[in-house]
């Protein structure tokens, strides 16, 4: 009997990292210990779940040196999300949480500064049997998805704000 | 310049209503007032939602009599169904919210139930301008998607554990 899952939420749309901190929620509200990190976000960003987070007490930590696309030094950001990866591989082996998410984690792979088949094996070896680990972001690797217990797409249907040059709401997408 | 958003996640995979309960989290940790009105499920029920929103004074409400698909009266589900849309209906117009979510309404088009036409241009006419609707579930019909600012369909890519029949993880699926 499988008692815990690795859970990949990709795809274009919308509600990836959402659907992860509505995981979150639910675990937290059922008394479980959570845990997010972002990996490319700066801890400086103002985002509401970060006050919902402080505000519950759930851990919530930036690790990325701001949107990596928008940086101006590739190598910079390259050295912080992996020596980020480093703190996050201590977290997972710790056995101190019941979930976690890593969020955009992907990009690590999608940037190729991470191996996907190495780092998904290390995640099969080591994840502690109990943890639910939770990936967010697009383009997941196949190597990821194969490993996986549970992908789902996000797929934008529609953005009508977006074209309407509208693309950051506060409370709906930060 | 657009003040709220009608926003609708749909289709067959997971993170519909999680992503919405997120997106509540996120507001809530702005200050707003949120709250989830629940279709078709009933209130008896055990969702870790419902743990968390009570510790954090969200309001979520399941207005259903469970879920009608297994409903034996078909009939008295419908009429649970159709007196929470009256209900909610007082809710939007209120004024004292700034993000709703209908979790599972698109089942009443679906059940034919409400006409979608009607109840679309009803919510057009009526949804406060600063007033963010969220409407979660499978089938959204072409009228609220139509009139939609913002549409995700959750695909289901791989759900390797339900095909181990395991169906439901308690903090992950509810």
């Amino acid at each position: 009997m499988k008692k815990s899952l690795l859970i990949v939420n990709t795809g274009d749309g919308k509600g990836k990292s959402t659907a992860a901190l509505g995981v979150l929620m639910r675990a937290w509200g059922r008394g479980m210990r959570v845990g997010m990190f972002q990996f490319l976000k700066s801890g400086a960003a103002d985002y509401g779940e970060y006050q919902a987070a402080q505000k519950l007490g759930i851990e919530i930590s930036s690790l990325g040196d701001g949107c990596s696309w928008e940086s101006k030094d590739w190598e910079v950001s390259r050295e912080v999300n992996l020596a980020a990866w480093e703190k996050v591989k201590e977290k997972i082996t710790s056995g101190g949480y019941d979930v976690l998410v890593l969020d955009e984690f992907t990009f690590l792979f999608h940037f190729k500064w991470l191996d996907a088949t190495e780092t998904v094996d290390w995640i099969l070896q080591n994840k502690p049997p109990t943890l639910h680990l939770i990936i967010t972001g697009r383009y997941a690797p196949q190597e990821l998805i194969s490993a996986a217990d549970l992908v789902t797409e996000m797929l934008e249907v529609k953005h009508h704000y977006k074209e309407q040059g509208l693309t950051s709401m506060p409370g709906i997408d930060r």
